[in-house]
């Protein structure tokens, strides 16, 4: 069965051309590129290609890229860095509609002295910048907002919220997993401290990753051991990866108008015809801010559970909520923070989209996911028609 | 030019049979294993079947085994997973020739007011057992010894420190990166707690890791994010290099004993030519208790960085001191604990082998080393002949 893939928020495919680059590197070339001999020292130099690579794609100077190994990694990194820098300070604002990457840490950290500030949205996803720049004080030594919401892509002003941070001498960390290679972002525009984004999501292989880390932040590794990535995270380089995200992060800057043309139309297409389709059907969050690729639609009265089983049944990959808290009956935390009423967010899907969908990926769903909402709601003893 | 690859213990190529394993899931079948689709659940079948090979390379149970990102991962998460659980105490015991992912993280914790006894080593690179024993304090939290050196290849009787500190209610961590594939590792016979192997020491590729943690023990996660390996580290599992790593493993276990004839003949035969062919050398490091494929070698009045150079003239590549701390000029900080003299640690190569090394290999080492050798010795103003 054709598989179509519309779940692109939680992981991507390879790219052929990423795929291809990073192939040589697990056997033919796979020297240490710390050893003194020219079979390892000849991958530094494709090490700084990559480096420049990702630099390229965020505007910003390689030497302020350093590897990890997943988002998560990045964002604990940025989160404990900043407060070993800083370790009288104790409070960390930060929103209700994080990943969990930074949500989880942050609830480890209030059980050892942190006071977490985390910001609400309204009902469409977007923060009060009044409350924001209220919540911070002289004791908050950390601001870390998410650039793009990984639900219902949702765009926070992480530019202007880091500006407000910076007048007041507290660093900013923002996770740009989902936005990196979606929208642009030009940190010699803005004045982040630290940024996260992912490989995975932006179709580079799993395990690999990046944090920037701007020119003059006190940065104190997570990851100790040897001197690899300037002292800043110890571990032999995982250099095939590293290879690949920068490949990936050079076709993701090729790709980025077409992200926001051909994918959005698709994304827009496929969005307006259930909206049309579905009765009792809505979006979820701010369809202005938002990116060009993800939809997040409720439809009321209907598990998203029983949606997601039936269109795997045709091979349409989908999601309710996000993969990393997936296995929970909870509705999505976020949805909750948006307050989206307990009928509607059990029945929430996220179609997130990529450059390799296509107009038959898109008409695949709208054939296919009305009559699985009209079926599933026939057997809710709560759904009395659509009146 | 063939490359002659005798640093092994610094990286290994990827067997090709892991690479194949692993090719499919870059771009075929690259869901995310939490996601709620059979696309991306099917992948979760893979990652059990790798546990289960790592686990059996190990002698341990699947669900002891946590995929990290790299052996420093490893070892970092061992040693703040012990601290976070008995914050009261305060002391660590380890020894002066460890990987740098231990040694550079207790440096740091000595900043925190951590007490760090670090044990000597004898002239052949062997703990005082004794001094092991008398180190543990009722203020030890962890004891944490390499189970064999990457630079010397000496094996430390781990197991019998493991029984020790048992007694006396202290949790023991290995890192057994360079011993696991090169002896046996059974945890079923010892009581280890933790123990941390890397994938890119053992033809899997590099990104990938594992922690085995013994059932019963307190593990905190310092990777903190999403519900991936049960809760005990976040982020986005790196299936193509997980399943990499349990092919691997499972070579490693069938090949355990071609590593300790066939390439232990090989590393014998290379360094008793060495030792007959060249005056003023000699083994650094305990020959009894050694790793089958390693040899650290010392040639009096001569450079090491000078005899790698002109060895990668011929393709043949080793190292001095080890890959995570090359680019020092000082000698190896274990060649330098063993109490190595200055005029022969400065002179020390490591040789080390794996299953894909032959015979041609050595003999060419055998036929290019001695001449190197004096030739760099007759430019040496301290050389006075092999007298």
């Amino acid at each position: 069965m054709k598989v179509v893939y519309l779940d692109n928020n939680a992981t991507t495919q390879v790219a052929p051309e990423v795929l291809e680059a990073i192939l040589p590197y697990f056997h033919d070339f796979y020297g240490n590129p710390s050893s003194m001999h020219a079979f390892g020292g000849q991958i530094g130099a494709h090490i700084r290609t990559a480096r420049e690579q990702v630099a390229s794609l965020l505007g910003a100077h390689p030497d302020e890229i350093i590897f990890t190994s997943c988002g998560t990694e990045s964002d604990n990194a940025a989160i404990r860095s900043a407060l070993y820098a800083d370790p009288e300070k104790r409070h960390i604002v930060t929103s209700r509609v994080e990943h969990p990457a930074v949500r989880a840490l942050c609830a480890q950290l209030s059980g050892q002295g942190y006071r977490i500030t985390e910001l609400a949205v309204d009902k469409d996803g977007r923060l009060d910048m009044e409350q924001y720049e209220q919540s911070l004080t002289p004791d908050t030594v950390l601001a870390s907002l998410m650039w793009a919401n990984n639900e219902t892509g949702v765009i926070f002003p992480v530019e202007k919220a880091a500006a407000i941070a910076r007048e007041k001498g507290i660093l900013f960390h923002t996770d740009a997993v989902q936005a990196a290679g979606k929208i642009p972002i030009d940190m010699g525009k803005n004045t982040i401290d630290m940024l996260s984004i992912s490989g995975h999501k932006l179709h580079a292989p799993k395990g690999i990753a990046a944090l920037y880390v701007r020119k003059g932040t006190k940065f104190s590794p997570v990851m100790v051991g040897g001197h690899q990535e300037r002292g800043r995270r110890g571990g032999t380089e995982n250099t095939p990866s590293i290879i690949g995200l920068g490949k990936a992060c050079e076709l993701a800057r090729q790709n980025l108008s077409q992200e926001n043309t051909q994918v959005k139309k698709l994304r827009d297409r496929l969005e307006t015809a259930l909206l049309n389709a579905i009765p009792k059907s809505r979006i979820n969050g701010d369809t202005e801010h938002r990116l060009p690729n993800t939809t997040n639609i409720s439809f009321e009265f209907v598990e998203g559970e029983g949606i997601l089983l039936m269109l795997d049944l045709y091979g349409i990959c989908a999601s309710s909520g996000s993969a990393c808290t997936s296995g929970s009956l909870q509705p999505s935390h976020v949805l909750r923070a948006m307050g989206v009423p307990f009928t509607m967010a059990h029945g929430s899907i996220r179609f997130s989209l990529s450059i390799y969908n296509t107009d038959e990926d898109v008409d695949m769903v709208i054939e296919k996911l009305p009559p699985i909402i009209e079926r599933l709601r026939s057997m809710s003893p709560y759904w009395t028609g659509d009146k």
